[in-house]
């Protein structure tokens, strides 16, 4: 049988900047060998000073690697970690308001750090996880993920092992730093106050004191090996103009302007503004133009049907 | 101080299509008012005789909605669940070799049923995960998310709830049915033989008998409503060529004449084949289709250059 045990302490005070978590995580927590302590991004970004004043958005252009996708108000970009996030990852929650807390620089050094300072108070071989909360393609709310980690294997290697059946598990690869930090974030809550978790029972996977092992960045996928790298539309504003694509807001459908500038920048076609049936553009295109006019239409959220007239396309924005 | 426990007990014997599976988890867990049970979905389809001969490339088709990303051997789909999974979720691991199971038709349904007949035969109240394996879009390896659920508060909603600074925590939606399943895969492990675990100590998620709540179908971004429906090659093609990208191969290049085929299909313009410095084919475009032509090509895996003839594109296929 396994058997684990979460627990996260309460009476954990306002973290400074310059305080000395270790201290904190000692008092408060009753670590043992074998132990994985998970630290939420925002207390070790505030015990290092990574509190600026102002918003998400202001924040938003300093933390941006590139822009992944953007909808309306939600801009998902990947960031200096590689981690692709809502706001890079930036937090305005559970810090003074007016202010905004960014991920710690590099959060598998502070894991790193945290896990020798333990060491060298308390003697104790224990792993440490920065978690985060990040949200997900294809599902709805949010997991507590693991930024930065030392000292643990973040995800088990299935490879050349087989089941009871004998089959292959060659691409199982559990990423076991992300469900820790998960399991952790059950009982460290939403509401502040609990920053500290103690996830009991996996020593096997704890490394040796001194080894710190790959790391969670070790878990991020590298810029172009994934197939999700811009979103659908951005994708095809990109793959059309080229690199603009990055600059161009993409939410409520661009103005006819916008999307007449575009159309003759990419195709050298002129469109012509009309205003019966709602706002709309026409546009004459020639037979193999049309399927390039109907993509950059869609591309900035605007649709396209022909008219009676042959080569004619009419555009008009798509219901948002 | 929050305290969890997820245990995982030994001892299940292989299950076969029509077993009591109320029966063995009654027999082999100490289940308790509160608790939350997470099933993997690998057992739940077992004792629904979910197993078909064969190989997941045959089952493929069968399981997938729309497919939403290719390259080499590996198919991203959206499957009637509307799970976006490697193989649609279809598993070839912990199965007879020349078997493979097929997600449970509806785990909700399964999680409900679970549930009911612990209730029934113990009087206790718990909650019933069913959990399955899936990837991340810009993540390393897998974690375990919840396909079914039955009384149990899938996400947890602070909308309206304020943070100790007084910040609202409006978008910030907790998946805890998902961190609930990956806690539970810390203690069962991939290697069978543990399809149960107990994960006790959030009695507050755990609805009131009789109630089963939204399922874990409401943690399924609506088909359209998330920005990564497709691959980033995928959106292109699509964009460009219509329905058919749904059905072409994505992977290695496509090959010179398939991409001379959707050339001329798109845009009308005919291309030459080359054998200078390597397999290419060359297209006189006017100036306006140049982009459309090199998005074509980008998505089918080739890229673009020019030659020293004005308008006049040369195309290879991508390092792969």
């Amino acid at each position: 049988m396994i058997r684990l045990g979460v627990y996260a302490p309460d009476g954990a005070p306002e973290v400074m900047p310059g305080d000395d978590l270790v201290g904190l995580v000692v008092a408060l927590t009753e670590l043992a060998d074998g132990d994985v302590l998970v630290v939420t991004s925002k207390v070790v970004s505030k015990a290092e000073g990574r509190i600026r004043r102002g918003t998400r958005d202001q924040a938003l252009p300093g933390e941006t690697a590139r822009v992944v996708a953007r909808r309306g108000e939600t801009s998902i970009v990947r960031n200096h970690l590689g981690l692709t996030m809502a706001a890079a990852g930036i937090d305005a929650s559970n810090v003074l308001p007016g202010h905004v807390v960014l991920l710690p620089e590099d959060p598998d050094r502070s894991a790193r750090d945290l896990r020798e300072g333990i060491h060298a108070q308390t003697g104790l071989n224990v792993a440490v996880v920065v978690s985060d909360t990040a949200g997900r393609a294809w599902r709805e709310g949010q997991t507590d993920i693991a930024i930065g980690a030392a000292g643990l294997v973040v995800a088990e290697d299935f490879a050349g092992r087989t089941d009871a059946h004998g089959n292959e598990l060659a691409v199982t690869l559990p990423a076991v730093a992300d469900e820790i930090a998960g399991a952790a974030e059950l009982a460290t809550g939403k509401l502040g106050g609990r920053p500290f978790a103690v996830v009991r029972g996996r020593a096997d996977l704890v490394l040796p004191a001194g080894e710190h092992g790959p790391g969670a960045a070790s878990l991020v996928r590298a810029d172009g090996a994934d197939l999700f790298g811009y979103g659908a539309r951005e994708a095809v504003v990109r793959a059309l103009t080229g690199a603009e694509a990055d600059r161009r807001p993409f939410g409520a459908p661009a103005s006819a302007d916008e999307l007449s500038a575009v159309i003759l920048r990419a195709t050298g076609l002129h469109t012509s503004h009309t205003r019966a049936g709602g706002e709309g553009l026409l546009v004459t295109t020639p037979r193999g133009l049309t399927r390039a006019v109907q993509a950059l239409a869609f591309a900035h959220g605007w649709v396209a049907g022909t008219t009676d007239a042959a080569m004619e396309l009419r555009l008009r924005p798509a219901a948002y």
